[in-house]
């Protein structure tokens, strides 16, 4: 290094907008994520690790928040002058990498994958700008059945992470009945596919902010614009009064059943027959669910439903948490989407210029494991620490080094205490604070006689609740003394116990 | 989205230096680290996930390729004209971590972490500008017992991983052995630390050199310079031949045995009170490792270790595959390092001003993978692919998706053929692909009959390869015809004889 002046200190800060992740925060995402990797495998999908860095040309535009710089994604320039960027989630990769290896890969390509995205977003409460995805992907798959088969599988993998039937909802809707729609309303013209795309796609994000503006708020975004509490106006798509009602019928075209929702879509669809197309998959997706026995309390046809990013082009669907929760200001609250998917017939085509049908899901796990906090599903009992051997003696260090690796070497997670020994009072504070369910002590009268002290640090705490002498205190069995030759036996002993009979 | 021309066609590419990895790839990977994390989390470390991105300023300019644009490290503006990162190590986000959560952790620290980090370096073969690493940390401990404790943990890693005892050897050196040298070099005096930093800088970037350059090419750095066979030349740190004759009896002066090296790096550091203070602390060192059972077939003080990274500040340790492999060229050689760490005690002080003492070690996994399948100890056998239902009818598709279903509902691997059913033979073709054991065919003979027939790929294969006539070949038992309802427990059975008796 040069010889230059100190710095000024650098501030210990995380990033705006990202965050850190402790212990069993760490531990409860990666069970989560084992767990759905467990049912895609089962599925007959194959992991793919792909780099958190692209070429932005391999990204494409597709972020519904266009408007931000960078179009929502962190990108510079490489040495090369190429712009490259980290990932906004895991379909636009899965489409560059078909592109790349479609003659190596089979077809279909059944992928999953997981990990961080990033967006470059204003961060908000609960809003962060790296989170994680676990996506199921099928490429090739031309039919409906591919994308009945990852709904399917997405109730599964909700079940097994811990959200009970009754508890989630699969809505699902198809972006053929939307385009439908948009012709009736005479804003698609199927010979003239690129006209009125900018109108389209201030319609879609309309529809997709349903539940945050309510219908008042959509309209006003479907005609002129709408000004937001803070006073900023967002232009809206334009349409006059009777177009907007057509966008808005469409909305409100949920009925008491699957049945009666498919009717009224086909009366306003009228004679589209890219409208009608999209009724008949919505049809036989509801089939297909009902034959895998998937009934009203598990998936809903939902027309309100049509996914913000533009590169959908068959069925979505979104799963959404029925239940309440409690918000940071105490209020109730709807929990929302968790996680949402659909069919892409074109990204793969943007890079070979050959049509490949797919489709997937992606699962927002942080927001998945904030739901089930919220629930008090998990996080709830805090996770026990290692045994800690403590240190009396400085110079029989290796003493004490050797009895931790006697407990490992048993499979007993243990740990020698290294801070300054000095004072002991300081290494139980240590322990409690790890939440050590053990202590080891021995001092040199322990020594010589051949022993340990065992103190259980968690009978210890229940009892001191409870003791309100000194003699009961000195009677307590909290601590007991033991061979030194017997301390794993002894340790693993207490460990089942609280366990209740398991293993350490 | 504005209506604009069509752009041309984005490239479909893996960005300049990165790769993908592709299912069994990921699964050994995810292997690996599971294993990892189980020993560390043994010792008692807890795990920690700080996110990828680091403000510029808290990484620091640690990295030894400090002549690449950016020192090393991708890095952007963010909207309020802050420097961001790619974090290019974890040490660097836990000494972050620590400084700005150092009131509510416990002290000592014990975390481990693992996940990609990127270096913004010109990729070679097998040199790629993202890689995983997974490392286990003590912050706030200052003693050898916690360097010893981490060298311990190190090669139990490396044996559970599976690099066997004798296949790998632990190096270790200390900083403040090297920093005698200097001090008998006339570079560092302990009253003016700053004098000769840059001097001292490459020196030390010299010495990890050793294995790449061999002794002549560390001797030209130590004084005037080095040209490599390109012709570019690097400036040396212009010591006199004295000074550097102190440098290389350091880096020589490993001897028959530990007690021997010390012997002679005592003679070598003189006066120098740091640099005694460094052998001590390497004696001590192995005195704990002896304590602990580890001996001369695990670890061994080599003064030739120095690490590339400028932050250590007492011991210093190496992991080294012992095995030689073959590589693209077909030469045999050394496998190398597979795993670095040490001391840095001023990593916190850079933010908070107090020093606190830290030590720590990283595993590079995707090192330690390609040695694995080099020595063909992972990777030799294929994965097993899912059970394939065939498409005979596509109106019954409902009911192959039952079979499905069916299958995963007990727990078996299967999938329903997506594709385009019309040609039979390319969907065998893909069961070949997908390394399914077994096919599912319903033709609607088979229905009215109330059966289904299960093809046994893996015997069928076998068979193919040995069968001459066409009457041993109907006659072959590769292919069963089973009740409907026995389905399941068909299919499970011949799992599990595969399995040779386990599960599915």
């Amino acid at each position: 290094m040069a010889k230059t002046k100190k710095p000024p200190r650098p501030k210990a800060e995380t990033p705006k907008g990202f965050r850190d992740y402790f212990g069993e925060e760490v531990l409860e995402r990666k069970a989560m994520l084992d767990a759905i990797a467990e049912v895609y495998h089962r599925y007959g999908f194959d992991p793919l690790e792909t780099s958190a860095v692209e070429t932005l040309e391999a990204l494409g535009k597709y972020l519904p928040d266009v408007d931000r710089p960078n179009e929502g994604v962190f990108a510079w320039q490489d040495d090369d002058e190429k712009w490259l960027a980290l990932r906004y989630d895991l379909t636009a990769p899965l489409a560059r990498v078909y592109a790349q290896y479609r003659n190596e890969l089979p077809t279909p390509y059944r992928r999953y994958a997981m990990g961080p995205v990033w967006r470059n977003e204003k961060p908000g409460p609960g809003r962060f700008r790296q989170f994680y995805q676990c996506d199921a992907d099928t490429v090739g798959a031309p039919t409906v059945t591919a994308d009945a088969e990852i709904c399917a599988m997405l109730c599964e993998v909700l079940e097994v992470v811990g959200i009970p039937r009754g508890d989630y909802m699969v809505r699902i809707n198809n972006r053929k009945v939307l385009n439908g729609v948009m012709e009736v309303a005479g804003i698609l013209e199927p010979s003239e596919p690129e006209k009125f795309a900018h109108e389209r796609g201030i319609v879609l994000r309309a529809i997709d902010k349903l539940d945050r503006l309510g219908e008042a708020g959509v309209r006003a975004l479907l005609g002129e614009g709408r000004k937001d509490e803070s006073g900023d106006f967002t232009k809206g798509a334009g349409l006059s009064d009777e177009q907007a009602e057509t966008v808005m019928a469409f909305m409100a075209a949920r009925r008491e059943d699957g049945a009666a929702t498919l009717a009224r879509l086909r009366e306003i669809v009228g004679a589209s027959t890219t409208g009608l197309e999209g009724v008949a998959e919505l049809e036989t997706m509801a089939e297909l669910l009902h034959a895998q026995g998937l009934g009203a309390e598990r998936f809903v046809l939902d027309p309100s439903v049509v996914r913000g990013l533009g590169y959908y082009t068959g069925p979505v669907f979104e799963a959404e948490l029925t239940f309440e929760i409690t918000d940071e200001k105490g209020r109730p609250r709807q929990f929302g989407s968790v996680a949402g998917g659909g069919r892409y017939d074109d990204l793969v085509k943007r890079f070979t210029g050959q049509a490949v049908p797919a489709t997937g899901i992606s699962i927002g796990v942080d927001r998945l494991l904030a739901a089930l906090r919220a629930k008090g599903r998990i996080g709830g009992e805090a996770a026990r620490g290692p045994v800690l051997v403590t240190v009396m003696d400085r110079d029989r260090i290796a003493e004490y080094q050797a009895m931790a690796a006697e407990l490992r070497a048993a499979g007993i997670r243990a740990e020698l205490y290294l801070g300054n020994p000095k004072n002991f009072g300081n290494q139980l504070k240590y322990a409690d604070r790890r939440m050590s369910p053990l202590a080891v002590i021995q001092g040199s009268a322990e020594r010589e006689r051949g022993v340990v002290l065992v103190k259980d640090l968690v009978l210890g705490k229940k009892l001191a609740a409870e003791i309100e002498t000194n003699e009961e205190w000195k009677a307590q069995p909290a601590q007991a003394e033991v061979p030194r030759a017997e301390l794993v036996g002894h340790v693993r002993g207490i460990l089942e116990t609280l366990d209740g009979g398991g293993g350490a």
